[in-house]
């Protein structure tokens, strides 16, 4: 039986102000929280249903704090419609300062505002090797518990920095390629890309704002073949990301 | 002021089964909803917006139906968190049934039941180009309003059809191209792919059922770089899209 006091915690770590509060965020589900099991993150405390607890070997190889919850106590206290395995309480860490370079490609985001959008952008980014996204202060927080869920375990190896983005681009080296999704841009198929450097993604309504654009050292863009006038950012990320491996 | 009588037959075509007993749906937001006015769907009646109206050149052309609504009213009807703008009710079509060939690509889905995913992939065949999707019967519905809002418009040009899907491939000439995307497929970066024939795309837990793969003539895959188990499979669709029509 869950306590009240612990409730009102757990739903409170739904509030970006209080999770940065407490520096606790919200894992659930079994796929996420075996990953978190796996990874450097301190786990502050687990609720776990007695199945999930059954068949966890990382759970029980470990010496964790966890209660014991039934699936409809999880369901009230998690943001999941429904779950039955898990839910986990984890530390934040701190972000990594990091220099992008040509040896590595990796991904700055303008104004993605939408959670799903940026934990499935995490996940691409995790399936093509990049270990460094770079977030414009509005964008979606990465401790939401919606990007936790969308990333599906990825959010552990990808590591996610928010900062000034014009401010940061601008100290960059001049000769750092920076590729900026645009469509004005030149056409992806006809381009032979290399993954070093930064590829800019913007807002899908408004695009890369003027003040990140003007860093841009090259615009590209997915050819269309059809009538839709756009795509979703997050499927567009991927489409592009695979073009940067190809070669 | 909305009447209750129409509010309850909004509400109720949130509900497969009111949907399909009523031949109606929703379409929601401007952008949506202009689409829909340039499309060949018969509009039952539109809710809009004194803003909405004044700004729509389409509607005013249109001798159509229409009932202002305030804010507060439109978003108690539909399913947005907020809209400010209109809401359609829209008379379904018949779909076609078609035949894939090898002159163009067509997209086959089985059991892709999260309707988010769904309309991004009928998005994402739009931008392509392809005119016709092949849906299990157990896939999303078509006319989910969620369905129809993540097309952003799209939903008016690309025919869905719903079918048995084994008995829909079974029946194909056998020397129709027919791709599947699984983990155990080929490397699309290897291969120099034609837009012709059916490319099957499976639920993401579990893949393309044994029973639709056994139609397969060659299993796809995307080449991971990195860490993550699995992409989503409207981004998926996506990649593997864009890599048909490279050449």
């Amino acid at each position: 039986m869950l306590s009240k006091a612990a409730l009102k915690y757990i739903n409170s770590l739904q509030v970006k102000k209080y999770r940065y509060l407490h520096q606790a965020f919200l894992v659930e589900g079994a796929k996420s929280v075996q990953e978190l099991l796996l990874s450097d993150y301190t786990i502050e405390k687990l609720f776990v249903t007695e199945e999930f607890l059954r068949k966890s070997t990382e759970l029980k190889s470990k010496s964790l704090a966890y209660e014991l919850i039934d699936e409809k106590d999880l369901t009230r206290a998690g943001t999941y419609t429904t779950n039955n395995a898990v839910l986990a309480i984890a530390k934040m860490k701190a972000p990594i300062f990091f220099q992008p370079d040509l040896s590595v490609l990796s991904l700055a985001l303008d104004d993605i505002r939408d959670p799903g959008n940026l934990g499935t952008i995490i996940r691409m980014a995790d399936w093509y090797g990049l270990k460094h996204i770079i977030c414009s202060e509005t964008c979606a927080d990465f401790y939401n518990p919606k990007v936790i869920a969308a990333t599906m375990g990825s959010f552990t190896r990808v590591n996610v920095l928010y900062v000034d983005l014009p401010e940061y681009l601008k100290k960059l080296p001049v000769d750092l390629p920076l590729y900026g999704a645009s469509l004005r841009g030149q056409n992806i198929h006809r381009l032979t890309l290399q993954p070093g450097g930064v590829l800019i993604m913007g807002n899908e309504a408004h695009g890369i704002r003027p003040e990140v654009e003007k860093y841009v050292k090259q615009l590209i863009k997915i050819p269309r073949f059809g009538q839709a006038e756009s795509l979703n950012v997050a499927n567009a990320t991927g489409i592009i990301l695979d073009n940067f491996f190809r070669n």
